[in-house]
């Protein structure tokens, strides 16, 4: 028997991802998930485009064999750097975190103008820039490479982590951008500090993170996908899968921080071409 | 005709062995280097063992196979968690940080109590504590993750940097071992922030590095594998050649900081078995 319940991919470096299938979670509940976590290979952030997609591209082939009706690249730097090639060679749908971002900034945005903080490579890439410019906004892109392995320690409400933060956006919100209203969040890690950010960033600023634009991205795509789900598949719980390139036993611990809940099915996966 | 001056094979998974390569070449400029950054799968010290020996070993393969006649393990990591694994899977003999550390370590320190600083999974693996206590020496190790990201942002002499390690050296030195007089990098990353640490840690504690410890192991592994160098090769310069398995062109940018000079010929590497 095969279920008409859709299988969606979601696929990140790390964890970071887990902030976007939680967003996915609440908006789609009547589907089952595949996560994978490149953490052998993480962090994408400070590499090179072709390391980067190299390695997107293996991951995204992964969760097509594993059965995903459609993918979500959870990760803004994957997105930035190989969107396209992971789109080429997927024969399923493929949903990045990059526009939906550059949207929901559109929306909020009063005046246009946006801060956008992101890894070393995400921000060389311009893809943000391009995405919001294209919808008439300008944009300041920051690299902050210290946050996610700020992060990664736990110290999301740490005063090293306000200082670091502090000096990061005072950097950002500068020469033209003082009056910038919109933050963009530009990594799948960010969404954890973002009471911090909130205290740290100018008084009138709204925040923008890309996980709950990018569900509704997902949402829209499976509409035209697939039928209805019959209402016994739409009342079960989603079935959650997790693939991790290093230790599960790791990926457990740090996961559920990023999950708001506890990570039991996690499976150990080797990639090699 | 074949030279016989040696190949020194050097492997780390980035940048940080390029402290030790300094050392080698100063302490034995009579020869010629191979260095092998795993920069494309970097960083090792947040990884699990399997993957890091996985990593570790097929890096070793490569210098080998590039004709290197002794094997530097720059890497506190892979030392910590993969030596045996290299040793015993090379046909050259393998040198790595952690012993001639401890080493330098038992030397130095009066009372035979000392603090050791380095990676997550280092310090889980308790090489370093094994090693010292071989020697008579009692240990506090004490992980510092987000101390190889500061170096990497360049904040080697930051306000930042000084909170983060005051917090990390604060915690070591505690709990029985404030009187350590010894406090051993336990990470190739961390000469960088050599002068920032002196004055950070209190003021009776000596700093051991392993780079040139390591260096006077290998000098003597050298003697008893080769026959003295004829003048002519004596003379002429180290032949230095690099390896990255990411762009090459970050490898020449990050590379020159740990190294000291300007770094030339980098080859970019793909490494699938």
């Amino acid at each position: 028997m095969t279920s008409r319940r859709p299988t969606i991919g979601v696929f990140d470096s790390g964890f970071g991802g887990l902030t976007v299938l939680k967003a996915l979670l609440e908006l789609i509940p009547d589907a089952d998930y595949a996560y994978f976590g490149d953490t052998a290979r993480l962090p994408y952030g400070s590499k090179s485009v072709e390391t980067v997609a190299r390695y997107a591209v293996e991951a995204a082939h992964f969760l097509e064999g594993s059965g995903a009706a459609l993918l979500v690249i959870a990760c803004n730097t994957a997105t930035a750097l190989a969107l396209d090639r992971i789109t080429a060679g997927a024969h399923v749908p493929v949903v990045g975190v990059v526009e939906p971002g550059a949207g929901a900034a559109a929306s909020v945005s009063a005046n246009k103008k946006v801060v956008v903080v992101g890894t070393e490579a995400t921000v060389s890439s311009h893809a943000y820039r391009k995405a919001l410019e294209a919808r008439g906004l300008s944009a300041r892109e920051k690299a902050c490479p210290l946050l996610v392995p700020l992060v990664e320690e736990g110290w999301v409400e740490h005063r090293v982590t306000e200082q670091v933060a502090g000096i990061y956006l005072g950097e950002a919100f500068a020469d033209g951008f003082q009056d910038a209203d919109t933050l963009v969040l530009g990594c799948t890690h960010y969404p954890l500090i973002k009471p911090l950010l909130h205290r740290i960033a100018p008084a009138h600023v709204s925040i923008v993170d890309s996980a709950e634009s990018t569900a509704r991205a997902v949402a829209g795509h499976l509409k035209n996908l697939l039928p209805p789900a019959v209402d016994q598949e739409r009342r079960s719980k989603p079935r959650l899968k997790f693939f991790a390139t290093d230790s599960v036993e790791k990926f457990r611990r740090l996961g559920q921080r990023f999950l708001g809940h506890p990570i039991e099915d996690v499976q150990h996966v080797d990639l090699k071409e």
